[in-house]
């Protein structure tokens, strides 16, 4: 059913479903790159706003109003949205990039071998 | 073979392998959803960075170094990094919002019903 | 008049404005560091939402309405506002930083000889 | 002296020396308002990645070190001159424009009658 929200999804097929959205819309011609990138600086002001007043925030988000949790997970998604496009419309291979980041990262930072 | 970068991944699987990573590291104390937001706005910078004093840049990236578009990737998982983590830090189920979120689009924004 | 927009106004005649202001309305518990920093996120983003779909634009924005230059001059207003407050909050002395940068931009990128 | 920092500056006179700056460098075609305003969210974006791991800061950001303070100085201007020239070359009276905004806000938002 495409209908509902789905438990898990790919970044390849999320790219794919955004590709066939844009096109679905005639949307082409507005996803350019520095197009998408100020749309996704501008979700990220909007995430940022939702914490801007808050101080310091515990983990789990205790004693946040549904309503303001479900807000800050479209916002999440917006920002989401709009990098998986940008990296589809660059020719950037998000899913090997970032796979590959993990790597480098774990070479770069390596475990505590203390930690429990 | 983990020490691979992948061909396609999901968003429950990084979110899984980005806590993996913080604990075998004692990185959770530092993963707080502000602290994790101020990355994310600092790596957003740096994509914003590379392409500053480009003027418009075509899809696909055209006429870019190797170098450079390797350097986009890098920048661009880092947001996705930090994204993933963030959301999980907060509880919030991003496949679940983000799925949700393109079904809430499909209805906010028909799609053109001549489009080729 | 203090009721008229003003054709000028230093950093620390706008610091002082901004002051009084957040002490008149007992704002000073929010006007944190990092809640300042948010909030001056979030309206960079505002900003980037004017620009997102508008492709390269020119200068001085020939074409733009009235109303959406007035948009923009108040969300660039807030950016400058909440980073004017931000420095202060920090107990960093802008004029002096800012002037100082410009000093130090102009031995690390010496003027072209040959300008016109 | 224009060889050392002043204590205080307008905003029209940073204007002014920011066209200068660019004039005398030849910059002026790169400093178009899409340009500006990824400039300056990259700027932001090192605001952000001083503050990242810090958790909540204190106001006066008592024990940093004077290095890292300087650092947000010279991070904290670099936004400062961006948004100007942003402004300057979209044609923006910011000074006009920031202190309508702060008129506007003062009827928005009334003082507290009884704050001290």
């Amino acid at each position: 059913m495409e209908e509902e929200a789905m438990e898990d999804i790919s970044l390849k097929e999320l790219a794919k479903k955004l590709d066939e959205f844009a096109k679905a819309r005639d949307w082409q011609n507005y996803h350019t790159p520095r197009n998408l990138l100020l749309a996704m600086v501008g979700e990220v002001g909007e995430v940022s706003e939702i914490f801007q007043w808050k101080g310091e925030v515990e983990k789990g988000l205790a004693n946040w109003e549904e309503s303001e949790k479900e807000h800050l997970g479209e916002e999440l998604s917006d920002v989401l949205l709009y990098l998986i496009r940008l990296a589809d419309i660059c020719g950037i291979d998000l899913p090997h990039a970032a796979t590959k980041k993990l790597l480098k990262n774990a070479i770069k930072y390596p475990p505590n071998p203390f930690s429990s």
